[in-house]
């Protein structure tokens, strides 16, 4: 983490014959979190944000980061013999064509890149004659002394009252989808997959109770999984039963696939590693190149992962009443930030059943922080709370028997009519897709805009998606399917979980989103429809509502939910919260 | 037309070693409309839907139309040698793989396909051992002894009043992104194309008014332009000018390539056929093959165009208003059926000034045959009309300032209320589509599902899009923006012109349909945003309304929208119409 280490790295190049070398923030599963032992790009320039890329070259070298972490970026690197560059993939590459010279090559670790991320940059340094090639070994490992070991945690067998179908089962019907496509198996390419397939779940990660895992799972449903060799127990062994071959080194995995002469095999480019489809097809296997179909399978949540989740969301939501209620006094204190609302909330969904962890890094913002879309609060950026102005908190928390994710925007003092009526906005926009009812074969594309009509009517819009998947005891961020402007081609089907989160930001005054986790399911009475049901429980802000904003039927389902919220988590939360709710929930009436 | 046309041709695939021959509906141009020369289909079949397929092959034939063409078909193929298929592309595919055996091979006129058009089932046929291959000249041709004449109309320029823009600074401008993409030239595929670029126009195809034509465009802005002999005057010549090359021969195109050395030409493959792409191919020319600028360039239409459109609106809407004010009184009558309808109309548009055809075959609807999505009115389908049930006209009028396309569903008697109820839903989607203001960048797709969330929220729903782009005095279907649920990419952009047009249809009962042209332009007051601008002038209905299922925002656009309808046409409409207008103009109060 000094210009040492970029000055020690840049001499390495020249030993391996590169003029550059790529460090992305990322691990070889393509995890959104990763293991301390993948922050090489933290320990090499000092930058911390979730998501980066370096470039360091014998010819200068660059950071780059998205909007989000610019400031962020800039101190930290101060120090550093870096230029700090946009994030984008035409900038990456125009960066590297402007500092490189024809003939130069670039190296990359083929375990921290997928075809796909790298196939526009490697088009452009094609076009500048400059070459992209794969390392053996991560050349800043060589330089990292101290580097932490790769998690191996135990990995646990997640209980049917929680996955509502067995591993064997679950195995069972995913080869069919292997043997309908003329495969030989099913490449398994990261823990999500491998946690769903077999029902295991560990702490490797942050925020993703999985055990670093990988594997195969074959035509015939029998599988090999690869676990680290502490995180096997004789409980899991037996969990996983005779069907699964367990391996404890990767490289078994692909000696397994020589053994079984696979012929071919699926592998969604998305998900894989460069290296593992090159070690594949030095087997000389045929890649079939599709999506995997257990992301499609994991995104459908069956009957007992559906009632998991809404008891998750019953004592999340008494978690944050508890938290919101509280919330008023506390910033009356000297000593409350952002920072200290985060651990308050999270004091308060740890005395909650099963509660393992937050799904993600709250976002915590006050007034002008809360405008940052994805602002992560730090101690250095936490302001301190006063009983006025608006306050933003996006946070979720992990349950055995669901994931949730919620944001409330709450006025801490008097709200100007401007900030009602964005609020109001933003509420219509929510209450758009609570309340749609769509056919079948619907994607989020085409949703989407219902949830941003009210804004746009005042010409106003906000620069995220409106909802995104949510996984069972899993990835807080699953895909396939999103409600947002780019397009998925991935239909919204029975038992996905979503977001629905529209927003609205005003640039160093205060942000605005309301968030509720929904879940589709099969309208009632209307066939090939689907309608959703909102799972997250936790009143909305009255004070930002601007009734005369509301139709009847608008107005209508405010307070229906309200009447939900506060008959289900009434019993459930503290004797001040108890008030606080009843207050909270009162009806609106039209105006 | 005969069972013996069907035998000969299966006599000639011997002679040319060939077990099968493809013939589309569809000329060398891809034209919507085809000229008489190039019915083909129609000659050998019988069959004169305006989309179908048949493949005439040694071991059997068929014949592919879509479910709109169903029933016709069977009537018109009823003696021929032929299956009735449904014209789906795998159905197409699937039906030849199971007809032909290994080893054989299936003819196609490389003039009537496009690659990508063919692709998917050159695929399959692969799969299957069956090679496609081109023949030199259509099979079909050499057996219809009195096939037509191609038509070669003259050609005449197409004034700067109606254009706002020479064709010299068209070409100028085109020339620029030719060069930016470093190519020597751009393929003209299609007389929409050659029209709009050298502001010409024709009377070679039925309601599309251009003359037969194809060419190239160099980067230094000179054109070659073919064009039949007889299409071109000394007018003509004067209007294109020194640096546009006439030929009269195709071949001489490829002659002009070579003789200029063209080395890199970008074609729009979805736009141009497989032969020409392979006579380029053959002179050792790269191909961009990238989508047509003058696609996206004649989309948005300038003032002047713009100005025109208004101006054609205001004459259609008065024709369409006397047609629909004589309308009570004409269906009392007994000889008055959807054919009649349709003269009508015709005789009111021909009274106007300037029409010069249908901008294509109207739509003509009584009760049931109104729910028939794309019904074509045929004296043996024509239905007579009385005073009771509900009426469908869907129709448009060319004029040299613009093109028209709407429809209007009126009842012509007592209504049951659940039509008023799909009415009204209808209605509400169209307005919010015309009242919609929305960012800059947003695709058709996005906004689609606004069209349809009022009959969403009852289970309904309609089977096709919600608009389509229309041309200055040319294609009433003209690319590249579209509004409906299928991915577009396209951003609407300020001066497109498209159809707002969302529906219901109840089969053997009804069809509803409310469309007008909405034009995309810069929102007022919102910097980054669009609004749409109504085009069409007619009165909605008011006998279908249901004024208790529209907001007060709904209300008054309709209200507002038949003030404007009364205020524009009433001066422009003979006197029995004057007092239907003020009367089907009337203000809906709220209840």
């Amino acid at each position: 983490m000094s210009e040492a280490s970029i000055r020690a790295l840049q001499d390495l190049l020249g030993q391996h014959g590169l003029q550059g070398f790529l460090i992305p923030r990322c691990d070889e599963y393509q995890n959104e979190y990763v293991p301390a032992a993948d922050e090489r790009l933290a320990w090499l320039t000092g930058f911390t944000g979730s998501a980066g890329l370096a470039a360091i070259t014998t010819r200068g070298s660059a950071l780059f980061v998205d909007g989000r972490y610019t400031l962020q970026a800039e101190q930290q690197i101060a120090e550093q013999p870096l230029a700090l560059e946009n994030l984008s993939p035409p900038d990456i590459a125009n960066w590297l064509c402007d500092t490189l010279n024809e003939g130069d090559t670039l190296g990359f670790d083929p375990r921290l890149h997928t075809e796909p991320g790298l196939a526009p940059l490697k088009k452009r340094l094609q076009e500048c004659g400059i070459a992209l090639q794969p390392t053996e070994n991560n050349l800043v490992d060589s330089l990292w002394i101290d580097r932490p070991e790769t998690p191996a945690g135990a990995a646990r067998p997640h209980p049917m009252c929680f996955t509502g179908e067995d591993a064997t089962s679950k195995r069972q019907r995913i080869a069919q989808l292997i043997a309908a496509k003329n495969q030989d198996a099913l490449w398994l390419p990261n823990p999500e997959v491998c946690a769903w397939l077999f029902n295991i779940r560990g702490d490797d990660i942050p925020h993703l109770p999985v055990a670093l895992s990988m594997g195969a799972l074959y035509s015939d449903g029998s599988a090999t999984l690869y676990l680290a060799d502490n995180a096997i127990s004789d409980t899991l062994r037996q969990h996983l039963g005779a069907e699964v071959e367990l391996v404890t080194e990767k490289s078994d995995l692909f000696k397994a696939a020589e053994r079984r002469h696979l012929q071919q095999v699926w592998t969604d480019p998305s998900l894989t590693n460069c290296w593992t489809l090159q070690a594949l097809r030095n087997l000389e296997i045929k890649l079939l190149l599709e999506r995997d179909p257990i992301t499609s399978a994991k995104a459908c949540k069956n009957s007992v992962e559906l009632e998991g989740s809404r008891a998750a969301h019953i004592r999340d939501g008494a978690a944050l009443c508890e938290f919101l209620a509280e919330l008023p006094e506390a910033v009356k204190g000297t000593k409350f930030g952002e920072l200290e609302a985060v651990q308050l909330l999270r004091s308060k969904r740890e005395q909650r059943e099963g509660f393992t962890d937050d799904s993600f890094d709250s976002i915590s913002g006050y007034r002008g922080n809360g405008a940052i879309v994805h602002y992560r609060v730090t101690p250095e950026s936490s302001l301190s709370m006063a009983p006025e102005g608006i306050y933003l908190i996006d946070s979720g928390g992990q349950y055995p028997d669901g994931t949730t994710d919620v944001t409330r925007t709450v006025a801490l003092g008097p709200v100007p009519s401007q900030a009602r009526d964005h609020f109001t906005r933003v509420l219509k926009g929510h209450i758009a897709i609570a309340t749609l009812k769509f056919p079948v074969g619907t994607c989020g594309e085409q949703i989407d805009a219902l949830a941003r009509r009210a804004l746009w009517d005042a010409g106003l819009d906000y620069a995220h998606g409106t909802g995104h998947g949510v996984g069972s005891f899993l990835s807080v961020h699953e895909g396939p399917q999103r409600i947002g402007k780019a397009n998925t081609n991935v239909a919204l089907e029975a038992g996905m979980i979503v977001s629905n989160e529209p927003g609205f930001y005003l640039t160093g005054e205060y942000g605005i989103r309301i968030e509720n986790l929904i879940l589709a399911k099969q309208a009632e009475n209307y066939p090939g429809f689907l309608e959703f049901e909102t799972l997250t429980l936790a009143p909305i802000d009255r004070q930002l509502v601007e009734p005369l904003l509301l139709s009847d039927s608008e107005l209508g389902w405010l307070n229906d939910y309200h009447q939900k919220v506060r008959e289900t988590l009434l019993p459930l939360v503290n004797e001040p919260t108890r008030e606080w709710l009843q207050h909270a929930t009162l009806p609106i009436a039209a105006e």
